[in-house]
């Protein structure tokens, strides 16, 4: 039969008046097509913008990344996010099997990462991958101890103390999604100082997508950091976040506006986003915008409130916020 | 035992009362319970209302649509979303391979939406849901080479030169919320264009849910379409937007009221959500509304803005931003 | 080889010198990180915040939790969620093999939570976890058909005619976030009010993950509620929503501010969420904060409102919109 190459509609029209169109006539219609749109898909491979994978290159997995993450996190917390028994003796055996078994998986992806990166940049060869691969994990998994105790620990009792409907702090450790948030940017943010290329950024996407809440792995955040129902949190790159702040749902600490290079590209890597000091609380759906905005330590900063400039310490921010207009229903047009 | 059918907290103060209501006479209470609830769900399935299948139906596996988009989007970027490896030779075989596997499972999913909305609609019989299933499976398999030279290059590269934290166009590929929703909505408009029920709807839903981007596969939507961040976006059915668009997170597109009928019921299927032209940003928490609201080309309208009418070309929109009260904690009563 | 147990750059520039430390020296560098790794884990393990599960105690797991979640929705709608065929005969062998199954798997869990609890809280002794876990489970299952008939039918038509873009009622049963997030929040809430600890919570924050929607578990909701596109949605534990109430994306029912005992410490437990009479339409993006708040029937609340006080029966209430500056481009600094 003879194809008319049309939009999808012309085409299955043809397809209908096919009298072969039985579902018996599954294959021939495939592979009337099948030439078609292989050469197609195998031009847009051929695209030089880099968005196609190279052969005998292998990115990081995205399910992989996502699952060293559960890892990591239930030796950080066990038997709290994933259903297994935790030993009461032999704690040091449980740990140290896990723990080979997740730095092998993560150095794995991560050398992917750098490989691909270099593939792409020219030199090193792709070989010496493997040596940051391990310097990043190693990194990483030692830091794990500090991570918690320095970091996570306090988070979790901002988020109880800050919260009166936390029961308990278990309640807050295995359900609350503002600290599994800021748990995963702990190991993203260690990963992405270390100059891991795209793995810090799968994994705080990952989180992003179960949260709500987007946290670019570069941003620098203080311990007892509690991010409050969270959905719709952005903090950008370049944030440096003190001790002690508490946001919530909604919050964007963003860039003010992007510069521009002579040929009109954007100039990456130059601070953008905004410093917030210690002990500040920042209310939902607050806009603060600005790599020259310094919000001053012990600040508050009122719900829906917009600020491109600096705040002194001890400073409190709202809006005039004016009276919503009331009225019997009928006697305005509704909003 | 007697049993009192009251709410739960007194049955099942009956229940500890119940001598034999060890662990072992877990099958006991059960049995008691069954008929009752059975009962009850059976009369609940009889409703009228549409809310459940009907027997000999089948409704589309959300869990099969799910694996649908996945693998297209492998055939789209091999080795990017999946972990794969992706052959240097015999590429053609690769993607024949995946393309044969899709068309199968995707026809049949979509055969029985509309077998499914025929039972309901009455006529044409089910059987005839085989035809128009391999017809849509067309159009959008041999479609996916448009689709990506057409569309997805230029919105991953709009991505890439939009974000001055985007480090490659790879990373944009394989780990931007926005660049999923918007390849997911291209696949899933397709569908929608050639009328397909439900599978189009279950596609946005899938990547609002792990996006937070709420874009309906009704909306048409030009290349080099960007959303950063995108926790909130609301996009509606009979949205246009024109070419090399960005949007922030927070922004709507959507109605400013519904029209009714005179028995008071909504009318559907009429323009109710704005356009936009080309080359237009939409900064973070905008709010456009209305089926006659046309924002101009070359437009940028400023984070937070409320708007109901239209703008010309060229426009430049913003809040008159009140300066948001600045004072020393304490002496202002708390936002 | 010698160690430096600085921070990971150090370390791991010690690493990069180590003569040994190819591909196959792997075990080498995990080894002697090992004991001082393991260590602290341990250290951390035995911090005295409850932040750590205790040997001989399991929490309920969510991945259980969110199972039970799936096969409850699949006893109340078969074959919407889940691809399974539903019998056209046998509806109680359907029926009651699976509330079998899920009412022992959810058992299981709950008595995980009353242990953990009671071990925490010191009396009555663990082994009584089984009695107030089956008086739970059996006043949920019980409770099936009349949440289906006394709420989610209402929900679903609610869901219907007052969207539009709402094709058919089973569109909105298989695909609807709001819809979702509302049939979750029915069963957490059933659970919460028999005071089962952790298992409520775990359930909304599986909703919140997947829809964008925060619902305590705690708020009591009226039936024909309908929450449209729903991303952002906040509802406090103790707020009281009464018959046919609408809410759009971004709403936030919230908290204006925490009393705190004579240690500084937040009151726990009291009223400190607004109260929404029947058949309310609040629009997207607005606030309205405080437990002494209450929005009267009949009310309509627009867009962004900021609402701390309360209005009475059938009011309407929208921001004096400014409308916002709209000048040639260029004329004005970009917002």
């Amino acid at each position: 039969m003879r194809l008319r190459w049309g939009d999808g509609a012309a085409y299955s029209h043809a397809m209908s008046a096919d009298p072969h169109s039985g579902p018996d006539a599954e294959s021939d219609w495939t592979d009337a097509l099948m030439p078609v749109i292989t050469d197609g898909l195998r031009r847009c491979r051929d695209c030089p913008l880099g968005i196609h994978t190279r052969p005998g290159l292998s990115l990081p997995a995205r399910e992989a990344v996502h699952d060293v993450l559960d890892r990591l996190i239930s030796v950080l917390f066990p038997g709290c996010h994933r259903h297994e028994a935790v030993p009461a003796d032999g704690q040091d055996a449980y740990y140290r099997d896990r723990l080979r078994e997740v730095a092998e998986t993560l150095k794995d992806q991560i050398r992917r990462a750098y490989a691909y990166q270099y593939a792409f940049d020219g030199a090193p060869p792709p070989g010496d991958a493997e040596t940051p691969a391990r310097r990043a994990v190693t990194a990483l998994v030692q830091a794990l101890p500090r991570i918690q105790e320095t970091y996570l620990q306090r988070d979790i009792m901002a988020a109880y103390e800050g919260d009166p409907a936390a029961r308990s702090t278990m309640e807050v450790v295995i359900s609350y999604p503002g600290v599994y948030a800021v748990i995963v940017h702990r190991l993203a943010h260690l990963l992405y100082e270390q100059n891991v290329p795209l793995v810090p950024r799968i994994m705080s996407e990952h989180a992003h997508a179960l949260t709500g809440i987007d946290i670019h792995p570069g941003a620098r955040i203080g311990p007892g950091f509690f991010i409050d129902h969270g959905t719709g949190v952005v903090i950008g790159e370049t944030c440096v976040i003190g001790a002690n702040v508490k946001l919530y749902q909604g919050v964007t600490l963003g860039a003010l506006s992007f510069a521009k290079d002579a040929d009109g590209r954007l100039v990456k890597g130059i601070k953008r986003h905004p410093d917030v000091g210690d002990n500040v609380v920042i209310y939902a759906g607050a806009t603060i915008l600005g790599g020259d905005t310094v919000i001053g330590s012990d600040s508050e900063i009122g719900g829906n409130v917009w600020l491109t400039h600096s705040v002194p310490p001890g400073s409190s921010v709202y809006n005039r916020q004016p009276r919503p207009l009331v009225r019997r229903k009928g006697d305005a047009p509704a909003p």
